[in-house]
């Protein structure tokens, strides 16, 4: 049933029991879900139940590669990893590049899922088929880079790969990140749930290799692939010699890199102190994932005191962002620093910036006191101030402890009006685009499954003005839906899923991303699926996980935008007098809702939707629950 | 000819034309010198003529295994490192253990001998008999753990072994060190020359194994050897568990624990701030050289702010003076946060830690302004002036760069009568053992060939009190000359060269030391030869390292101790009143000589003692040097 891509079994690791099971993965799964997301998300909805304490024993952890993923196709090594989010209380799915997703698949496995509670802290050691429940007493307490060399060390292996957590995930900060080798899995604080389980890390070794169901079909649909990217205006060009970094330039340019907590954006365009040219010269190479050819992961280096010698592998376009743009810090050697420190603590750097650009915007309004800040002066562009605070918070000391999950929780702490500064939707802090200059990308913010979160359906038409499907204003309202919509869907089931790099997608195929998707599936895996029906299971996997956030509760209230988006214009630059009034919101909703075939009072998934994408079997389970969507409703009341 | 132990090759590696060059391991140096330090002396000698600029293209750098290293003999994954000293100018020869030692073996090399000069930041990677000179750009300015990761993903293989400097080695501080995964070839600058050639690292992966000429006798020999550690009473009992911090409680206990630059020793001795106990508080576990039994080398996380989370290897009882006792700091998590950062940034923890306690003297003593040290209170005890002081010195800022070259030259530029308080000999500065309490150790301070080195002849008989080869009086004078002489010849024979941790020699084996090393050395090399031989080599060894150094100037005035030590009395503790008066120093280097067969007045090597030796053909060339024993300047009236 496998001919290749998948090696067709799951891992089953239960912690409270010290037991591994390996099963099979059901066709069916493999072929409606695709891998990575998919997998996640579907293991999540049919094994974490409502109301499952985020950081309690029953939540589940999922790592999933997909098919793409240990084969020659380049840029593919990446993960997926899935729990109910303790910072959102929805679904919570990030992913990750480097060596860690294909040594997954080369122990033998498409998925680890991650069950229980250790009772005392634990690694778990995976060569091929085998697993060792490990004492992590010796490495508890440590940061990323030493845990994931002292593991090597004691396993006597150096090219064993590691994905662990840092002080932050043990001490179970909200905004807790998984980190691999130097990259990570930052949103969502999927950190926190692993130090809920008392487990600091997985150390894997695989010597197996994955099929290929057509070898000569492959090397046809990768020459697709490495045309398109080779034909890119940017991609080697730009995106290989500088990453993310340049994107600070473009969101200088068009208005929307966010500034000193959102009130500045536009007005204050720091793209002389932050930008590419400044972050160039730290930059001394690059990294690459495996099989990856671009290696768009910039190394820089640290030039002026107190941070002169720190190495980090960063920082990308939303680090700069969050430790720049949004606190307000013009020190690039500072922001090197933090995103080192982030990294090495465990902390995700969007988040953790955002909570400390809230704090500087509650000090400076004096909503904070110097009482409050343990004695720091939390100004906006006060860097020592942000290194301390990123420290506090991984210990959960001072002011970080009240920050360290994240800024909704901080705000319901802090309280005296607060919340409205909070900028965050679902509570996931947002990322580096003020999206009152980009419309569809907010809606993507106010209905992501994850919260705001610019990689679910990342709105490239309004940032770099690619006209892929269709040209767009990014101002305006009209289309925005259905755009997020095909945004969303296209993104999770040719990026999330295979798994590919996000980056290929925006960059690279575009325009033939579901077709390119087909072609390498069929390749790998021997299933043959037309580009209209890889679109469609990205639709199923973002209907399964709107679907897993109505049974906890969520509703078209909580698909919104800090107030701040909704009621204050840009005061500058050059999305000057927009933003995303509530009314926008609504007709933006509306269209949505319309496009996805959810119910636009509720915002639930109806049944016939559900049933069309082959989910009828979660009707039952949402039609109890209250909040129905009027279609559920009516099946309710007519069984 | 080399039925095993020996993989009888040298590769011989010229940065300036980047070249490699194999040749054979002649069989008489392979006989007469053992290996390590017995290669890298010899070398030296003979190839890097007198007056070398040490920092200059033609020092030489010398990489040497001993025929123990590569085998399956424990504790011998050791090798030592040799060139002319920056610091001293004398011989500069230091080991490390760990991983890499043994991977050169594997290469196929017993010796690797660096030449010349890279044009530009360069690494060497050798892949068993294959080199490469590769680019350095990337790396350079990085600190150790990032160098070495970094370049293991750029070559694609966790499991290379680098060698490398730091920040410090590239600024030529006088003080770097060589750092290979966490070991670190820590005294004499060793780390300067690299940085003086453009070499930043040596990366190096080995598939080849270690031929064993008697797989029998190796089993008896191994069989002595782990009897007798086995028997041994301190080393699983206690060092095993400890480590080397154990010692900071017995030179408390004995008065000889030197505090606040040697002006407080044995009157203030912080054995309940800095001892065993609170040490092994931030004990998380422990590392293991590869094939070591013991483990000693502990892993210390620091609990406290602003150092918390910090994570060393370490720090050894050397450094627990060097930046506990000798500064005054007390703060346990501030010496684990500077031993690590020391150890990033290619600093040696004893020069740096014993510089800045000597800077801290300079200040209380006004001989340092506040003006002098830009504005840092460098008060004895103060822990965040040592860190940012040992950051300077790597990059050689502030008054870290005055201090960067050592005491001697920072005495040497700041005048005003402060070479007194210059702790040092022959540039080295001083080790953990005030030797107003322990004379044996005192004498090899003053004569050791690399400076004040307590590894060279450490008299563990006054340390420890153990009564081999016979019991001493810590504080008699007569018969430390011959007692040194043993120590001497014994270390370098049984470890320095085979290679042996020295901790074994110390814990284990001090009584069959020689007899251990001839029946393992006939074991792994087919080479007969008796105790008395090995103790042979060992002299022949020292007496060439002498010659080497006579030949560069120094002279029986050099062979002397800081003034505060011969005019001081201890003014408290157990050695309470003690001091090597000149008188008495006088006695011993006067019995030590003689003991050597060395001339008295100068402190020369007689001719006939040479000759005794193999080492006639040195005769010639020192004679024609002033400053010769009476016993060559007769040979030269008489040809």
């Amino acid at each position: 049933m496998y001919k290749g891509g998948y090696t067709g079994k799951i891992l089953r690791i239960n912690l409270t029991n010290q037991t591994a099971k390996e099963e099979d993965l059901p066709f069916n799964i493999a072929s409606d879900f695709i891998g990575g997301a998919g997998f996640g998300i579907k293991y999540l909805y049919d094994e974490v139940p409502a109301r499952t304490d985020p950081l309690g024993p029953d939540n589940k952890l999922i790592f999933a590669s997909g098919p793409f993923s240990g084969t020659t196709i380049p840029c593919a090594s990446r993960m997926a990893i899935t729990a109910k989010s303790p910072l959102t209380g929805a679904v919570g799915m990030g992913l990750s590049g480097g060596y860690f997703p294909v040594e997954l698949k080369f122990t033998g496995y498409d998925i680890l899922i991650i069950e229980g509670k250790a009772e005392k802290p634990t690694y778990v050691w995976i060569m091929d088929g085998k697993v060792k429940f490990r004492s992590a007493k010796k490495i508890w307490g440590l940061k990323t880079t030493d845990t994931q060399q002292i593991i090597k060390n004691e396993l006597n292996d150096q090219n064993v790969r590691v994905a662990c957590i840092g002080p932050a995930g043990e001490n179970l900060c909200k905004i807790a990140c998984i980190v691999n080798e130097m990259r990570v899995v930052g949103r969502k604080g999927l950190g926190a749930v692993m130090g809920s389980k008392n487990l600091k890390a997985i150390a894997i070794r695989g010597t197996k290799r994955v099929s290929i169901a057509d070898e000569n079909k492959l090397e046809a649909a990768k020459r697709e692939m490495t045309r398109a990217m080779k034909e890119s205006p940017v991609l080697y060009s730009h995106f290989s010699k500088t990453g993310t970094p340049m994107v600070v330039d473009q969101t200088c340019n068009t208005g929307i890199f966010p500034t000193k907590n959102f009130t500045t954006t536009g007005v204050y365009a720091p793209a002389d102190k932050l930008g590419v040219e400044i972050q160039m010269s730290r930059n001394i190479g690059r990294e690459h994932c495996y099989g990856c050819p671009v290696g768009c992961s910039q190394l820089k280096l640290a030039k002026t005191e107190p941070y002169k010698g720190i190495l980090t592998e960063g920082p990308e376009y939303e680090t700069m962002y969050s430790y720049g743009g949004a606190t307000g810090v013009e020190n690039i050697d500072a922001i090197i620093a933090a995103d080192r420190l982030a990294d090495e603590l465990g902390l995700d750097t969007i988040s953790s910036g955002v909570a400390i650009a809230f704090a500087m915007e509650l000090y400076e309004k004096g909503i904070l006191s110097k009482e409050d800040t343990g004695g720091i002066e939390v100004n906006f562009g006060n860097h020592e101030a942000m290194i301390t605070i990123i420290k506090q918070m991984a210990f959960r000391e001072g002011i970080g402890d009240i920050l360290a999950d994240g800024t909704k929780a901080a705000a319901e702490r802090i309280g005296k009006g607060s919340a409205k500064y909070a900028m965050h939707v679902k509570g996931l802090e947002l990322p580096a685009y003020d999206v009152r200059g980009a419309k569809a990308h907010g809606l993507n913010y106010a209905t992501s499954y994850t919260g705001a979160d610019h990689n679910r359906g990342y709105a490239f038409q309004e940032i770099f003005g690619i006209p892929i499907p269709y040209e767009v204003d990014r101002f305006a309202v009209a289309g925005k839906g259905k755009l997020t919509k095909w945004n969303q869907d296209v993104r999770t089931a040719t990026c999330d899923c295979p798994t590919m790099c996000a980056f290929i997608l925006d960059m690279a195929v575009p325009g033939i991303a579901t077709k390119n998707t087909a072609s390498l599936m069929e390749a790998v895996t021997g299933l043959e699926l037309t580009p209209e029906e890889i679109q469609k299971i990205g639709e199923r996997i973002n209907n399964l996980a709107r679907v897993f956030n109505v049974r906890e509760g969520f509703t078209r209230a909580d698909d919104t935008l800090p107030e701040r988006l909704m009621t204050e214009p840009l005061k500058g630059g050059a999305a000057k007098g927009h933003f995303i009034s509530r009314e926008e919101l609504k007709q933006m909703l509306d269209e949505y809702y319309a496009e996805r075939g959810w119910d636009i009072e509720t915002g639930i998934p109806k049944r016939e939707k559900l049933e069309e994408l082959g989910l009828g079997y979660v009707v039952d389970e949402i039609k109890t629950l209250k909040g129905l969507s009027k279609s559920n409703e009516k099946e309710q009341g007519n069984p």
